[in-house]
């Protein structure tokens, strides 16, 4: 987790919003990214997506079924489908977003009948940086 | 629709899971792409990712608030959410998808309290023509 944090905080500096997201398997990292929507003119670039984007081009595979995803903040409706698709085996978080979450908030895709895998889920990792981080960028944009 | 179908056929023709999506702006098609998760590694290639992608990358901008989406099958969980961030205006699909779908079914995403915007909706616009080209689809992989 203290890696996706670092990509958290490159996001910020990047002026992006500061979520960063790190996929281990075999107890190697296979893909790192921070959010970049801003970067890429994209609203699908959160750093998930682009975690198992990178990690399935990698390894020449559609599917991630032995691999861990650790991310900052609790992923939203988009990103746990794609989580779900991708077949990730456990997911860690850090804080909870109940605006956006769409894990243990709004759709709680994970527990809908359309949803065909879910990984294990562990939240609350390192919780208080990854928000604080996330409250420090939003209160510094509204203040410039 | 008649476009989206013919990306759909098109999937299918690649060997993918025949859905279609064209993004219309200003009376114009700005994107139009079919399916490409097999092709691309990717399980966030379905067609209304791709198009949205394209579109925001052509016109240099994360959203197409004057953009109609046309795609040929219920919307997933994590397009539907995707089309909400991309503040699509309205969206038309054919065919109902009950094991799939984000829109009528499952986590029903623009009824969701974290959804920040949703689309006007329209639903079943050549319903027969898209789900039949599903269905011949699956049967054929299934006999093969």
């Amino acid at each position: 987790m203290d890696l996706a944090l670092s990509e958290a905080h490159a996001a910020a500096k990047r002026g992006e919003v500061p979520v960063g997201a790190v996929l281990v398997q075999d107890g190697a990292v296979i893909a790192r990214d921070g959010n970049r929507t801003r970067e890429y003119n994209d609203v699908t670039a959160h750093a998930e997506i682009l975690v198992i984007r990178q990690a399935a081009s990698r390894l020449g595979s559609e599917r991630l079924g032995g691999a861990d995803l650790y991310v900052t903040l609790e992923p939203c409706t988009m990103c746990a489908a794609a989580i779900s698709f991708a077949r990730i085996r456990r997911l860690y978080y850090g804080a909870e977003d109940p605006k956006g979450g769409g894990v243990a908030h709004g759709a709680q895709f994970f527990r809908q009948p359309t949803c065909h895998h879910a990984p294990e889920i562990y939240s609350g990792l390192a919780e208080r940086d990854a928000a604080l981080l996330l409250k420090d960028f939003f209160q510094a944009r509204r203040s410039s």
